[in-house]
């Protein structure tokens, strides 16, 4: 249910994405919009429509802010490959924009990226309401700005020339910002777009998106390249902390185990309709890649 | 008239954008949007002011909109000025953000001002009305992104490997994505935030950007650098086909009065009110910096 789910929101998004592009100039950096944005877990856009789908909201009427928190995951990914951030030259399996093209082309490919996502929210097709659009636009500048994903990329570099290994209270605080506030935004988006109470989704987001990041540091351990589609041991190579380094490989495991129950906790109030969305929590966990 | 109406809302947005990153962490990516946001000649979001108060708009009821372009327009010379684009070390007379810190804070720093326009665009300080702040955001992600600004970016790199001089029909376009469409979104952002007609501002504007442009080739021939606060020649010095190449340096400068006469012209219909609008024209072209 819970793949099934995934593999069908990640067409419907993929559809999207490229209907979005779809008109735009033959130049490369519109080729390399297009090649960033295609593949990958879809992870974050599940959860929008997923989240919507509490509210009884239709997959065809989240998917607009589905494929936004796409475009704007895919734009971080595309500059945090480049050089001057972290060098990577593979993602999903494939060479990275800044390696297929260039350094210029890659600059100007994420940052189209995050104006489209934008763009995606800002149209009427995303919401017949605009308020409920510029909340959605609201809280998606927070949760990937300096206050949010841009800090944790910041507090991240600072890490790196702290002399000192971070502590597991700052390292909690670096991830919820650096990959947390979009995991939370997409949990959240479909009650944003239901007018309902976020807290529910919050609750289950925040768990959820920690759970993420741990399952991330033992897969760069356990991990295999073939599989996860990127270089693993680069952290370790690095020396620096993670929650594996700071918890050891069990007590991570049995973080990232107690929080999959917290978030599921946190769906209760949901009934049967969340089993989708608890079952992506065991999935974060337990996937390879 | 105009260069105190310039100063003022310089100052008035200055202060916005101070208050928008006062709670920022303090981290380099902050101080270095600081920096990258300070200064300047303010020229979009005197605009956006001014062409408000064309509505009876206060400038206080239109500085979140002058100074989200501000953002918009600081992240862009920001990414800019990096080695893998124009590779420039000197911006107002001061060391660039990626000569200043590095490159990968110069890119962050470009990619949390893009994020910060469209979060000053989407507080209900900008506009009571929802409605007028989506539209907002969704024209500045039109004007900025792969159809407009981003399009532009990449036009002009496609120029420089394209092995012949641009034609002026080409350059034209160039222009009107490259540095016409922001211009014109600023413009533009005074009747929809009073939910009026675009039309006029759109006419003024496009005149206005183009004359802008050429103005821009004019004084990268006869400029001087410790007044332009950046380097000169640099176009000629790359052989790259400009109006001044293109028209002569009498050509353009005909070219560019003529055009000042159109946005003059389109702003008729407001008679004594636009006077400073169309100073603004004047005054581009007549700029030394």
């Amino acid at each position: 249910m819970f793949q099934s789910s995934l593999t069908s929101a990640a067409a419907r998004i993929e559809a999207r994405l490229s209907a979005a592009l779809e008109g735009a100039a033959d130049q490369p950096v519109t080729h390399a919009m297009r090649y960033a944005v295609s593949g990958g877990k879809r992870l974050r856009g599940f959860l929008v429509i997923e989240s919507a789908g509490l509210y009884g909201i239709a997959p065809e009427s989240a998917v607009d802010a589905a494929a936004a928190v796409e475009a704007l995951h895919a734009y971080s990914l595309v500059h945090d490959d480049m050089p001057c951030m972290d060098n990577d030259d593979l993602r999903r399996g494939q060479p990275t924009v800044h390696v297929k093209w260039d350094d210029g082309t890659a600059l100007l490919t994420g940052d189209a990226l995050q104006t489209l996502a934008f763009d995606l929210l800002a149209a009427p097709s995303c919401h017949a309401d605009p308020a409920v659009r510029i909340d959605l636009v609201a809280s998606l500048a927070k949760a990937s700005g300096i206050d949010g994903m841009v800090l944790g990329q910041a507090q991240d570099i600072a890490a790196e020339t702290a002399g000192r290994p971070l502590s597991l209270e700052e390292i909690t605080e670096l991830q919820a910002n650096k990959t947390g506030a979009l995991i939370r935004w997409s949990a959240e988006a479909g009650a944003r777009l239901a007018r309902a109470d976020i807290a529910p989704l919050t609750a289950y987001s925040t768990a959820l998106g920690l759970a993420f990041q741990i399952a991330d540091d033992i897969l760069d351990v356990e991990g295999d390249a073939a599989k996860t589609g990127k270089r693993v041991h680069k952290d370790a190579d690095a020396g620096k902390a993670t929650f594996v380094s700071l918890l050891g490989l069990d007590g991570a495991k049995a973080r990232a185990k107690a929080l999959v129950e917290e978030a599921e906790d946190a769906l209760s109030p949901f009934g049967e309709g969340a089993e989708t969305l608890k079952q992506a929590a065991r999935f974060v966990i337990a996937r390879e890649s």
